[in-house]
């Protein structure tokens, strides 16, 4: 990577508008991919994203827009997935160019359904990307915070050194901070799995639990994430670090997340179905939670609460029932 | 400890009453001293609290009411204080009977100020409680969940497994889970340094900083925690465990704690003084931020939030100014 290595985002949602906000920060010229034409015309037009942080303002004339997957890709040296998981095998579907010689980075936080891998893994083992040329971006940051220019901060990991400082300065401003980090399996599989708690403070909460039950569930919930990303892959890493820990704080207590709001319905009464209807939004809760017990079921990791959101949400399991069982696994 | 054992508490605030229903809901006959004689005369005659929790009624005829701490001492064999600590000095200041040979416990959350010791610290040096008669009742657990019957954890620490056990007992009924551990160092500072994180929390919040942010500064705090308690009192513990990221969580998230509401006073511009007017209770992290700053002059451990609150409270110095500074050491 260098000065003249260029840059594309892939998503039009309000995270990957985040990240190019960001980046156009410190004069970034990017690549931006929309599958939808009508939406990056209309962000042409207007000068700022039509649907998502509608309130950020962008300079159209640094910013290429595209269509094709090929074509941005072949311009691209760095480039940065922001989709929904369940929608990532479908855009790359008429791929026809190498992802091998690139930078590849997640901004994802999901697993790829069907294949139940991590972001990283599905590139490396599909695409043949080396692992040193995986990259993830990683919170706690909303991106309705980003949007206000509120200080947050993130981390970049890559097992190349090298790679991670050079996005991470082109992510650095006056309200993003960057820490560096090599762990992209711990990152990805600890952003996953905060959607999964973040479901499950949500169902409490829509059960009436309160405030002292919510913080029992989130200590167990990051002692749960320990254990399963020290059995999938071994390193020493600090669980208590903002990778980690704070990203699923954020995702529990704020009144940003989609998941914890999911959950809510869920704890309520709604049924699965409707309680997507009435979001207009993916919770990647809903998938991350069904792979993720995929997964386990080769480690074996003790993971009560997962357990609980599953029975929930796929075997349709009473969550009064399901979370009061719970109760007694937890300390 | 055995069955014709006497509990008694000291105090008659919130959280004292709390622990009052808990023990009720075990049908343990108690003794209850409250300092304010028209506060127990009145209480005997409504049937509950007069100040607190006013909603929790009780079984008169299955409470003692004193006013002298040396009547219930002497009746006395398990004694729960649950006063705010900068008053525990006073409150045993005519005591004359020996304490030594009971099961002291706190619920007292706070540091001795002047004295500067932990209560378990300040009950063995200068009372002379053998350290396997001192016992310490860690939340998370705000009183007014306690009020609600929210299901709520509870961690009683004692060096005596037996007497933890005994108390632990006690303690458990349909909406109290608890667990016993042998760390009454450990669970007291991480009581104590939460109430000083809840007040950085508000301070932060009063100054506009977002859900993102407050998540780095708690992932900083429990690991800030973690390096202040791991040198104090060095023994193997999880400080992901509820008794003390729990409580963490509880007291920097809730709506009803205190500390966090004062912090926000300050960060809004209010004096100390005027805040403290306000709240017309006592903030007790403000008081512990005082003590374990000159705690740790012997220790050193690295503790910006702890410097930063400090330098607020203490200093005078801008929160915003602060703040800013302390951005800048946090990952």
């Amino acid at each position: 990577m260098n000065e003249s290595s260029k840059i594309a985002i892939i998503g039009g949602g309000s995270w990957a508008t985040a990240i190019a906000k960001i980046l156009r920060e410190n004069d970034v010229e990017l690549n931006w991919y929309m599958r939808n034409v009508d939406t990056s015309s209309q962000f042409k037009k207007i000068g700022h994203n039509p649907r998502y942080l509608t309130d950020v303002d962008f300079d159209i004339d640094k910013i290429r827009f595209y269509n094709d997957i090929n074509h941005i890709i072949e311009d691209s040296d760095l480039i940065i997935f922001a989709i929904p998981s369940a929608f990532l095998k479908n855009a790359l579907s008429k791929l026809t160019v190498k992802l091998n010689d690139k930078f590849i980075v997640s901004a994802i936080k999901g697993i790829v359904p069907d294949e139940n891998m991590i972001i990283g893994d599905f590139f490396h083992n599909i695409y043949q990307v080396p692992t040193d040329s995986i990259g993830v971006i990683s919170g706690p940051c909303h991106a309705e915070e980003v949007a206000m220019e509120r200080l947050s901060y993130l981390t970049i990991s890559c097992q190349d050194a090298e790679k991670a400082n050079f996005l991470a300065e082109k992510l650095e401003c006056p309200y993003i901070m960057t820490t560096t980090s090599d762990d992209i399996y711990g990152t990805e599989y600890a952003a996953v799995l905060k959607n999964v708690f973040a479901i499950a403070a949500g169902i409490c909460h829509g059960l009436r639990y309160g405030d002292n039950f919510q913080s029992v569930l989130i200590s167990n919930a990051i002692q749960e994430i320990k254990r399963f990303v020290d059995t999938v892959h071994p390193i020493d890493r600090d669980i208590k670090s903002s990778a980690y820990l704070g990203d699923l704080l954020v995702t529990c207590y704020s009144q940003f997340s989609r998941n914890r709001t999911f959950g809510t319905m869920i704890g309520k009464g709604y049924s699965v179905k409707t309680a997507q209807l009435e979001m207009h939004m993916i919770a990647e809760g809903y998938y991350a939670v069904k792979c993720i017990k995929e997964i386990n079921e080769k480690y074996k990791v003790h993971m009560p609460i997962t357990t609980a959101v599953y029975n929930i949400l796929y075997d349709r399991i009473s969550p009064a029932i399901e979370i009061t069982l719970l109760t007694e696994e937890l300390r």
